[in-house]
């Protein structure tokens, strides 16, 4: 059974476990992967936590990784980019295989782009100011491209606030040009590392989407993946 | 907390936390239910426990129902209108409230049909053939009112079996067919209590569903209404 530390919030959460039984090669009901969710919305925000002065979430999200592995959870996964800040806490006296959203996606951008190419970084502030992604990139040989600080102001952001409001059709077209200009910029491939922006570019059937990794939906890959393995491993 | 005994089977249960996150009136992230969800396919079939003689599920449902209570729920909720079946085992020696999938459709029911009203139950063999919901029903003060044979056979099962094909709008105009007959014949409104059939009357945008129940989306309203009551207690 995998555990998953969620409510970060809830919807990707719900995005993420719907990716999980889409990756699933099932027959009937018995095929899909045994999961135990929290979606505990009580976390303290992450954003304000690395970008402010706010409460810090990792007591919490200790909390629910102990929660999770005393109900049974043989694995863990968390369906949150920015969340990963915590991932070394995470890891440290962590008894069970903990898979990693990073490692999960730069998994999939290797299908995508070669070695030493650049590669695009679409996320919210957060995540880029917490360098979630800069470090495992460039020790996996690549070049982290970052959107500048107009991009973010007039795409990124604004896009992922249509999504969160409902509106993903309307974000689409503004994560489609951010997408677009990295790029155009010499991107190799674009990690999509917050969780709205994939679902803005399904929205509006972007034909971009197959240059870009959904990081939710390669944790999503991975978890099945490692699940079947267990199966096999137990056979 | 509320802990989700679920995964019978997995796109119930996705159906259910999606319909929980719907009924939420939430700004932000933080306003939503914190639910911990066990989403586990291994529970042995409800159908063959009911009409053969197949393994009970009722050990696996137990162990699952301790798991989330020890993991801290506070209350448990089943989306799984035939695992219903085993309500009284489970309610048996469980420590936290149990919201019940039948008392949620009944309840909303009474909003739509006045006492002494026929209700049509459209269902799976199985719930139909444990009498899941008619003893309630007539505990409720109304009469249940099924389909016969003919129409289990050319409209519903067929229906439901084309949405876990993954082809509700297929299935939609069976669905509606079957909800037309049994308030042509006296319904005065009808249970969808089986979790495909919304689904499939979603995908045609059918005209009678505001003449139906989704149990599903009941349960899912019911939670929310807990969880906010107990906020309101503890304020």
């Amino acid at each position: 059974m995998i555990g998953v530390l969620g409510g970060m919030g809830p919807l990707a959460t719900l995005d993420f476990f719907s990716k999980v039984l889409a990756a699933t090669p099932a027959v009937g009901d018995a095929d899909h992967v045994p999961l135990l969710i929290q979606s505990d919305p009580r976390i303290a925000p992450r954003p304000a936590a690395i970008l402010s002065s706010g409460p810090s979430p990792l007591p919490q999200l200790l909390a629910g990784r102990d929660r999770l592995i005393a109900a049974g959870a043989t694995a863990l996964a968390m369906p949150c980019n920015t969340a990963h800040f915590w991932m070394a806490d995470l890891l440290n006296g962590c008894g069970v295989p903990f898979i990693s959203i990073v490692d999960a996606c730069i998994g999939e951008l290797r299908k995508l782009a070669p070695a030493g190419a650049p590669i695009g970084l679409i996320a919210t502030r957060a995540t880029l100011a917490a360098k979630i992604f800069d470090a495992p990139l460039l020790h996996a040989g690549y070049s982290p491209l970052l959107p500048d600080d107009h991009m973010m102001d007039t795409l990124v952001l604004p896009g992922i606030e249509l999504v969160k409001a409902g509106h993903p059709a309307q974000g689409g077209p503004l994560i489609e040009q951010a997408v677009h200009t990295l790029l155009s910029r010499g991107a190799g491939a674009v990690a999509l590392a917050c969780t709205e922006t994939p679902l803005a570019l399904d929205a509006v059937q972007s034909p971009l989407r197959n240059q870009c990794v959904d990081s939710t939906a390669a944790l999503a890959r991975a978890c099945v993946v490692w699940w079947q393995a267990e199966l096999a491993k137990n056979r």
